[in-house]
């Protein structure tokens, strides 16, 4: 494999492939787990830092636009290490001939969802190319956060832990292509994109032992899963009718031959929370706005090391691989 | 004017007035001064915060690549706010179709030149775009850095100071242009692109009394010094004969027709320091292997506010303008 295929960039297992034969071989660090955030320790602050390139199509979609995703995607990259968003940055790459206007509505959708996270914009960047070079726009952002709690890392789930999940899947991933492809009633499906920090916060505050986050984008909750179970080296199962999937979402994937489990979401997070917090957790969870159909779905257990198992609703297990495939590509 | 145009990129009046108008008029923050970098205070640290995104094309060019480029730029923009580069993040947007073996020697430079900037790349992002959509490979970057010296500032620079070039201008935006137009003899003319960490650390470190840094990418020295010349509400003069320009850089630039002092520049940087510190400023900068042609090149007087001017070889003044119009598109 010579050459960037789609797949390079879909969230599986080719994407891990690239990153680790051509990034993490040359820049890695012995330390790096394969979270979403890195950690840096200051003195006596850690911080968390992270980055997004956003390259959505179409730029707007059914409940946001490429603006609120970058936004919500970096803020809830920084949640995922325990850490509070501090300041964002925001670089634009712009095609000439791009309407000003969908540029200033990107920016108000930005400037609305930075507020609705709590965290400033505070440094940008702007590169125009000519026309045909890139496709209208594309954003990267990168977030600082304070680390509230050390030690919360994908490698850091433990057997027994509850897998709680903050709402329905699917949501995302399917409304950007139903509005990409024009197919069947794209506005029955609104995308997820949320940044979770209150969700987060609230959890961290009430001082329950949270194990590990992870915001299910690229690949699902089924990327994210085993992403999880790798890194700590551990098992897991779900329960299949546990996860909560819209009605609409689930008759869209069916028709266009997706599995709901590997699409990406934008606004929800998986939590591993030891065994005794659990029901606490779930409680506080469903307390905030983006949480209100959050679910236990699963367990961590000691082993196969890696595996993850989905428990059918007619009682049957199967593996639940990453993904692997084009996927969807520009989704996010 | 409802559309982007090229200019919007170019690092003139055209883009401080995208800037100001779409992003700092939702964003804005009422502190901001107009630094490259966002200074944040986390209890009694000050962060330095930047973000830049590089779209040059051809990728590879005499004197660097476009992965230098990016891990020199942000390196560079931390520095300018008198901060010590803690950590990087990368980010790619890929066309589909690029051969793997380009994205290796990219990321080789950007490791190397991160080693060279003392400073790890910790975190990063992968997006791939179907063919056409983007051209082969665009990198954002950003970066986090500790403030050793709070106030330094494009806005404090302050009468009296003197004005410390670091060396040659116009080597990179000549050097990209003939490499990409394929035009005259390329090869004489390299891109100067480098991290400045030493050579800033050191004068940081001497405890010399520097008001003001910043590197003259694009828009060149005078996008650089009418930018400080606004912030600080002073006025500069230059003297045309002692800023170094290379032979071959000054013979290309007339052919091309282009303003030497409004050409890019990727390893260099403007040090505005108070005057009974700039004969020690100027002979450290000479001890750094990137500021061995260090000059003193003009001085800052009180007013009036903003204007910029150039004593030319033959004793007359003229006005250093901010650069407009397309100036050289893609360039960093």
């Amino acid at each position: 494999m010579s050459r960037i295929l789609l797949s390079h960039g879909a969230g599986g297992r080719e994407m891990t492939t690239l990153i680790d034969e051509v990034f993490l071989a040359r820049f890695g660090d012995p330390n790096r787990v394969g979270d979403d955030s890195a950690t840096f320790l200051l003195e006596s602050h850690q911080l968390a830092f992270t980055t997004d390139s956003f390259v959505v199509d179409p730029l707007f979609f059914p409940g946001g636009d490429i603006g609120r995703l970058a936004v919500a995607g970096t803020v809830n990259d920084l949640l995922t290490a325990a850490a509070r968003p501090l300041m964002l940055s925001a670089s634009f790459i712009l095609e000439e001939g791009l309407e000003i206007a969908i540029l200033e509505a990107i920016a108000d959708s930005m400037n609305r969802t930075a507020a609705e996270a709590g965290v400033p914009i505070v440094t940008g960047d702007t590169k125009v190319v000519p026309k045909g070079s890139a496709d209208k726009v594309f954003i990267t952002t990168a977030g600082v956060g304070l680390v509230l709690r050390p030690g919360v890392s994908g490698a850091a789930a433990a057997a027994g832990d509850a897998i709680l999940l903050t709402g329905s899947v699917g949501d995302h991933g399917t409304a950007v292509l139903l509005a990409r492809e024009k197919l069947l009633d794209g506005e029955a499906i609104a995308s997820d994109a949320a940044p979770l920090t209150g969700l987060v916060l609230n959890l961290l505050e009430a001082g329950l032992e949270v194990h590990a986050m992870r915001d299910p984008t690229r690949g699902g909750i089924a990327s994210a899963l085993n992403e999880i179970a790798r890194q700590s080296q551990v098992a897991m199962e779900i329960q299949e009718a546990r996860v909560p999937v819209a009605p609409a979402v689930a008759a869209a994937c069916e028709a266009l031959g997706l599995d709901v489990f590997k699409v990406a979401n934008e606004g929800k997070m998986l939590i591993l929370v030891a065994p005794g917090d659990a029901d606490r957790a779930l409680a506080l969870v469903q307390q905030s706005p983006y949480g209100r159909e959050a679910r236990i779905i699963g367990r961590v257990s000691a082993g196969p090391a890696g595996r993850v198992q989905v428990r059918t609703v007619i009682g049957t297990a199967r593996i639940l691989d990453p993904p692997s495939g084009d996927l969807l590509p520009r989704i996010c």
